[in-house]
């Protein structure tokens, strides 16, 4: 223990929020879906920016790393400490939970890197207006999290992801400087974009400690559809057409697998009266009622087979309740083989194919769950069956989404889980820019080390 | 002269690429404002990536600086060669100008840094699809000059600048190597977001060959407004209501003495039997007509004296003549000083007023015309009168953008013009980063001296 660290740090952030008890630090030290963990020195929690700035200093004099960490609902172990550091502290942001003035007429406000994501669309919806990304972990994901993962969700189609939401960035860089830009100008081409290129860094370049964030219009009216399908083709097929719909905030796909695993272990009733092979949950939502617009697609798109439609919250939430419990649900078969792939439209359905078969060969008798955001290209491959640490089914997996064109991250990012594969998605000159990026921002290596850029970098 | 170098230049794109002649040489040494002139011991037009990189590498070589240029529409001087500078080319890529299939699918095109943007309109509108940037340059400005320099334009409001657009970028590093993500994913988060950061990097961090790049359903009905207001704060006003409009693609902003200015010149009849202090263009577009929808808004406005409306081709190019003319009457009528800046919503109206004083008192006789895009908060402000090298008038309306929290460079970027002051506007923490990631990118300083960071860097 570096006792001399451990009272700089008491001297910064104050006695309480030195967390070094191990039974204290225990949920901070491992990730949510219990694959990941390592030891820390100590949980450190400030309270503001100067704080964070002040926590960085001391421990870069004292020669120990620093995890940064919001919500910890990340799945990629980016956010929990090393198994295989010696010195390390996390750095909780979740005290910066401060909320700014929601300002209507250029509909931003400006968040603490702590405001969970629940609490930040309470705060926009309070003044008539919406924050646009929306994902399951919203109770505990924060924007700081958030931010640094430059999370997607299930509104991305429409739009876009964290980075096209951020017209601002306030972030504490290792030497312990502070880059502040949170006036919310929406045009300004005064130099390099350092906000867009934090948003999704990973917390290896500088701890983002606040945003200032866009926010849109809240649609008045709201319609989500259950949709039963024969197969994916007829999902791509369903989901062009769908495509013309300006109100089209969200395409979910699922496969009966799944559905049944989730009725299971949620105690759901089925969804349909039969079963189908592949069910899209969609949602539309605009200022006029959607929903007329939404059946005259359907009704031109033969591969629907059953429909579920609501536009009532309860009906809604009820049309969500499969797809949103797929994640639980996985979780408790066994710690999963996460992995979290974008393919293009085009390959989508081969992929699904061959990434079936491929899983019952390469680990025999496990287990495979897919699901993702269809409107996006995005698939979640999940695989429980295989040790945590045997991780030839997720090699096997991104090969073949490298093969066919895809990303072997879509939204979860590389993080420690998938560090080892990053050069089968990114060029050799892709990782040595990225390594001199590392090094212009963090010379030392103190800011999340062994997280997303790949060993001996 | 380098002979040496320019015989290796010729072995690489051959002895027709490497312009040497003075009087050839002459239209790449001079930016089209004539403010911006340098000598350059050749002009190099490569002709493919394996091109780029090889003259890369023999100007580094030789200790040659590199400057590329695009269209050389660019206004801060950045895409001409540097006046100090003693050994330097210009790099021109007009000769990359290859347009891949449109995927209709996906809505993605590939486009060579050389395409022009009348030609990428053109190409994405022959498959029935829109490029949502535009620009009044649009015949000569470049894929690849836009991408560099993130250009902005009539649309941004809507759909967002270049970095908006860009799903993947093709780049060649100062060492030859290239970074290559054409694969158009649109949610991938594996590693650094290069793209983004090379989007208005102007040339110093990586040579743009190529982008993959976002289209858009193209509208079948458009109507175009021009309104004659009192005041800018009206005009603000009304603003606030259009925004409603999700059909909202342009609001522009003129001045009484602007539209004067050009009528004279281009020779224009006034756009109303009276003249307005304000004129607005407000442009809708979309699957359906917009023009009750935006009828309906403008008769809640009460601030709108004046009203003239087109919705057919003719019409609607009738409308936006005055605001398209306003570039070239100010530059007939000297070299002006140009300056692009944004500002807070807010401060806009004090802005105009204080600027209008500001001028005035600074550079006496002088004439300020301004306008801009009012639906960014971006005003391009031209002084012409003070001889090009007097600066006193830039250094004053720049110092009270920056009091009033707004950016010295909206969309036109830093260049050669803005570069001693960057630091209005970004902090030293910001420039030191900045400076470190150029570092990383270009570590002997090769490509693009003289641009975006201050002296020195």
């Amino acid at each position: 223990v570096n006792e001399p660290l451990l009272a700089a740090l008491r001297e910064v952030v104050g006695p309480a929020h030195v967390l070094t008890e191990p039974d204290v630090r225990a949920g901070y030290e491992v990730d949510w879906t219990g694959r990941w963990r390592g030891s820390a020195e100590a949980v450190v929690r400030p309270g503001n920016v100067a704080e964070v700035a002040a926590v960085l200093g001391a421990s870069a004099a004292a020669g120990v790393t620093v995890v940064p960490q919001g919500g910890n609902t990340g799945l990629v172990g980016g956010g929990v400490p090393r198994a295989d550091a010696v010195s390390q502290i996390v750095l909780s942001l979740v005290r910066l939970d401060e909320r700014g003035r929601v300002d209507g007429g250029a509909a931003q406000v400006s968040a603490g890197a702590g405001v969970t994501l629940t609490q930040l669309q309470a705060h926009a919806g309070a003044a008539g207006l919406m924050f646009a990304v929306d994902l399951t972990a919203r109770q505990s994901a924060t924007v700081g999290g958030m931010v640094a993962t430059n999370a997607g969700g299930l509104h991305v189609l429409r739009y876009g992801s964290m980075r096209a939401q951020v017209v601002g960035i306030e972030a504490v860089l290792a030497d312990g400087s502070v880059l502040s830009r949170m006036g919310g100008l929406v045009k300004d081409n005064s130099g390099y974009d350092l906000a867009g290129l934090l948003c999704g860094s990973e917390g290896t370049l500088a701890v983002v400690t606040g945003a200032r964030l866009r926010l849109w219009p809240r649609p008045t009216h709201r319609v989500t559809a259950l949709l039963g399908l024969a197969d994916l083709p007829g999902a791509l097929s369903v989901l062009s057409r769908l495509r013309s719909l300006d109100t089209l905030e969200a395409v979910e796909v699922m496969f009966d697998d799944g559905i049944e695993l989730v009725c299971a272990h949620a105690q759901l009733a089925a969804p349909f009266s039969q079963p189908h092979p592949c069910v899209l949950v969609v949602e539309c939502a605009g200022l006029d009622d959607p929903t007329n617009d939404l059946a005259g697609v359907l009704s031109g798109c033969p591969e629907v087979l059953d429909t579920a439609v609501a536009s009532d919250s309860g009906g809604r939430q009820r049309l969500w309740s499969w797809r949103e419990a797929h994640t639980e649900a996985v979780n408790a078969l066994g710690i999963p083989h996460k992995l979290d792939v974008s393919l293009p439209a085009q390959r989508m359905a081969e992929f699904e194919g061959e990434v079936r078969a491929l899983v019952t060969s390469v680990a025999l008798g496990s287990r495979l769950v897919l699901w993702g955001h269809l409107g996006d290209g995005n698939l979640h491959v999940n695989v429980v069956g295989p040790p945590p640490d045997d991780e030839s089914v997720d090699e096997a997996v991104l090969r073949l989404v490298a093969d066919l064109g895809g990303s072997i991250s879509a939204e979860h990012g590389i993080g420690v889980a998938k560090r080892r594969w990053l050069s089968l998605t990114r060029s050799s000159a892709d990782v040595a820019v990225m390594t001199a990026v590392k090094r212009a921002f963090d010379p030392t290596g103190m800011l999340n080390p062994g997280v997303l850029l790949p060993a001996g970098r």
